[in-house]
């Protein structure tokens, strides 16, 4: 990118104090940056910096008022924050203009159907009946396979591999070898210490707004389908077993599990390298901290799980104390111990 | 998929009592079917469904009494679920039969060979002097380097990699991005603080009906091979380092680890989320709870093996309900030391 | 590979005892070696099977006392282990030497530029204004998005991604699928319940001599890089989010995962399952055994921590011990009791 300070100004309605024909080409935060970055206070713990910022130019509250003087440019906007996140956005929607059109050489069966304005990169793979939507961005390597339909303006990034079937909303985004509606892990035993394979003739379906990050899996269901609700934003190598339902707008945060037929409720947090054992139901608005394992149902909303098995936070860190008082307590035994021999030899 | 009722009880040996040209379109839960479904009865806990349900048809024992009016059509066979597997196994092998021949552009080796009936997906790659077998179905994008072998049967879907010189059953599966051979994790520690690689030359072995879940790794032997025995089922995102040794008809579920040179037994199962460290050794028939962190060999088969670190599950069970009970020991040190207390002043 | 004892004893500077016209095919550990095989002794603890090994030839020191007759020949070498090493490097050599040149079809952008003597794999993608230096191999399937650095005789193997911006150093190793750059997991909660993305347009940075293993992911920074420092390790499926900084020689093992913002120190060793917390800072030369889980800074460099929440080595082994001593504890208790009730009654 390559911007004066002119033309942020225009671009996010603010107004210049300095050399409006400044040069902007880089974004940096304010405690790092350098000559030629842009960059925003927003948190007043940060006031210092501006002061001292070899920034070519910042982003400030337009109310905002100056304790010094200042070296760098400023540019006075309603509100910092909103301004710098329009910034980045900008910023972004540049750096993508390039991904347009359609390269060769790609595989596309003359029963697909591709929307308006696409990108289809090289070796990009789109099966039979696949219907694609308006402005989607299928990346080079991306593996689609016969009739999975795909909204309008969804992203694929290079190597996601959508299986047989599966339904991709609008505004979806699947990270870099993200893997949509996979075998589910279903096998029946057998009376000589085989396994059976039980056919998994389900699918995934991703609602509208639903972010996967890379190399994580969703795996299809057995029969029916593994649902991802609206909004829900889903890390880095997070494995979604077969029939699991996801509520609307939850978080599962990078390296999470969630084990097959459980269901997710809304605006749930699973932090990082959680497990969720199969066949469990969990109620709204749940968090549930980090590297916990939950193994029972969660029928109270609004609570927060701690502890691998996970319980409710206060419970959690009661057992924690308690665990860390045991040397006290070894001790008062001890001491009991010597006060009652000495009164029994009393 | 689309059947009359009399072909599908051609197909599974049954007996249709009601309207035999009805229409099945889709294979259903019997707790959630629609009009156009096709579902099964087993479990006497879902009688009731059969009464309310709105399936086209549901397969159930030959023997079945009734005890209420049905309204759907019924097919009644030898065994019901027995009969709902195989009609999975119809559908599946319906919806995989477009996947035959060979699309272009693939790139082949001229040193390769490939058996009768193949699928090789655009995109793919077959590296010089690789053996495949009959009936191989390699999906898009599977990348096979040199020397490798495959047997009959086996399925690769798009995005394995399979490293130099690796060798692949018959009946296996490999799932979408899964890697097979891998380099070990092998660095010598530097006196100056660095690291010098070990080269890793062995490679990577499964044996006939292997199953390996997407995103999954099984790293190459340092010298000799990584094993994975005849039967093992490996689920989504799990992590077998280089030397490590799985016995027949093991079960690994998803993100468990396996450090390496572990050796693990028959029939063992490990759980979600296990972290197994490296040269240990487990007897056969182990279970592995999930989360749990094993840190020493199993020497006793048949053992159930929980908590991190792990140990015998009724060990487990009593540290768990031990530390549960401490504030309640808590309080009994307190009232002891007031009745001492009071004792003593007597 | 196919070589004569002597072609072998030139290649590492040692000298035959024994037939030098023997011939060795393959490389094995004493224990298990076979007719054909090369192998070595360095560890006295294995000197018994230098007496009766199968193997057609064994590297040991040259100034090795043999206690009894050898059926095998020997090579005796300045030190057995280093010449062991510089085998297996020369025998991966070979296996690599079919790497090279220009394989079709690929994607080449006319404004990538590419150094001398590269293997480019069938299928790879290189972007726009991507520049990679010399002896750089790019297998098939490789992804690199516009505007990526890569360094002289760096690997990136099959699926590799390489999204936009990022800078990879010389000999750098990244094994298959690995992700590089993909969107830091960043969203800012809005009032309706809704997360709005927060654009991540950082990089990646891969300083010299990193190892990436396979399905790891390295996030890109908000803004600014997420910085892997010289010499560093990392194993498969780990999750480094963005803007996170790993020190130089530190080892990350697989499956572990480090949260946003947090700063690794140099020559730390975090084992594998690990999960550290966003926005720590952790001095250098810290080990983190496996499974723990760092919730806190840790300000002095050497420690050991363990557990979940991970504590200092010597606490978490006093706590795992008084956690074990429970039931001798709560005797005691009852002991107590029962002695001060005949004491009270008395």
């Amino acid at each position: 990118m390559k911007f004066t300070l002119a033309q942020v100004a225009d671009l996010l309605g603010g107004v210049v104090e300095g050399d409006d024909q400044a040069i902007v080409t880089k974004i940096e935060k304010i405690e790092v940056a350098q000559e030629g970055a842009i960059s925003f206070l927003s948190n007043p713990k940060y006031e210092q910096f501006l002061y001292e910022t070899n920034a070519s130019a910042v982003l400030i509250d337009k109310d905002f008022e100056l304790k010094e003087d200042v070296k760098t440019n400023l540019i006075r906007l309603e509100n910092a924050y909103n301004g710098f996140t329009a910034l980045l956005e900008e910023y972004e929607r540049l750096l993508g203009l390039s991904k347009q059109g359609v390269e060769q050489p790609n595989f596309t069966s003359v029963s697909a159907t591709i929307g308006s304005s696409p990108y289809v990169g090289a070796f990009a793979y789109i099966g039979q009946n696949v219907k694609i939507g308006n402005n989607v961005k299928i990346y080079p390597h991306v593996y689609i396979d016969d009739n999975v339909e795909i909204g309008d303006n969804t992203i694929l990034y290079s190597g996601a591999r959508i299986y047989q079937g599966c339904k991709i909303g609008s505004f979806c985004t699947v990270h870099a070898n993200a893997v949509i509606g996979s075998d589910g892990f279903g096998f029946a035993p057998q009376d000589d210490g085989t396994f059976q394979r039980i056919p998994q003739v389900g699918n995934t379906v991703l609602e509208d707004h639903v972010s996967v990050g890379a190399n994580t899996v969703v795996d299809c269901a057995t029969m029916g389908s593994t649902t991802i609700g609206k909004g829900v934003k889903i890390d880095n190598l997070v494995q979604i077993a077969h029939n699991v339902e996801v509520g609307d707008n939850s978080v599962i945060v990078s390296q999470a599990g969630i084990a097959g037929s459980s269901k997710l409720g809304k605006n749930c947090i699973i932090a990082g390298q959680v497990g969720i054992v199969g066949h469990l139901s969990i109620e709204d608005n749940t968090t549930i901290g980090a590297q916990s394992g939950v193994t029972k149902n969660v029928t109270e909303p609004g609570q927060t799980l701690l502890g691998s098995p996970a319980v409710e936070k206060s419970i959690h860190v009661r057992q924690l104390t308690m665990a860390r008082s045991l040397p006290k307590m070894l001790a008062r035994i001890e001491k009991l111990e010597k006060t009652l021999l000495e009164t029994s030899s009393n």
